[in-house]
């Protein structure tokens, strides 16, 4: 029995062990996990050239029913995201995946961490950037490296459950 | 304050997320991880060229400190593996890692999975092969394939607390 839906983005060029770590600690919690990129049944490869694939597009995705989404590539994703956020989803993302909230414009005010090549722009976009592992502010999650991933996973599935 | 030492191998041309997800999933459920090799300090490569760092030799380790030890790898790592099931650690092995636990002789008249391929070698040390996505017999945990890592690790999470 599926504790519900969980999003977790992928594009060409992912962080191998950011994308996959969450897809596989979600589904050991229970979730239903769909992997969603550009094009859906896709086989995207990772910096390393791992494989990755989707599930389903962007637009296949019903935001009110996504109970978490965690943001590491840098997909075309942005009313997924701005609106799963909206609709109350858990939104994590890690390293370069500040990108990805920015774009979806719900960072503005929030306290958030990333690795510190995004720094800036997260401040541009109206955030409050601290240097820590993980910072959590209401039901947004972020988190600086892959080492982080225990910390940011847990985090959010504090969130959650 | 750490529950305990577990152990996950890692050698060249390991299988990036067979090594990452036990690794990073054993810290956040609170143990102390080791990544253990041929050489300590080094870093190993995946198949695919991601990174994989060993802390520690297989000398270093202390078998019956071993809360859990995870086999992904093939290292020269009989003497640790064989002593730590002795000592009572849960030993887990998934996809071609089941090599690692006929050399250490710890598979003879157990319940176990594999890769299919190497279905076999498993038979031949004297163990029962059952298709299964995870297996557990005693505080032996096995598996198949990547997509088998959230059974696998839920597993051993299991027979640990």
């Amino acid at each position: 029995m599926s504790k519900g839906l969980c999003v977790v983005l992928v594009e060409d060029s992912y962080e191998t062990v950011e994308f996959h770590y969450p897809r596989l600690r979600l589904e050991e919690a229970g979730y239903t996990v769909k992997a969603v990129g550009p094009q859906a049944k896709k086989v995207y490869q990772s910096k390393e050239g791992y494989w990755g694939t989707s599930d389903a597009v962007f637009s296949d995705i019903n935001p009110a029913e996504v109970k978490a989404l965690v943001a590491e590539a840098l997909p075309e994703c942005n009313k997924l995201v701005h609106d799963a956020a909206e609709a109350g989803a858990v939104v994590g993302f890690i390293c370069h995946g500040a990108w990805v909230p920015i774009s979806a414009k719900v960072v503005k005010g929030k306290k958030v961490t990333s690795h510190p090549a995004v720094q800036d722009d997260l401040v541009n976009a109206g955030a409050e950037w601290v240097d820590e592992p993980c910072v959590v502010d209401g039901k947004l999650v972020s988190a600086q490296l892959p080492k982080d991933l225990p910390a940011f996973m847990k985090a959010i599935l504090n969130l959650l459950e």
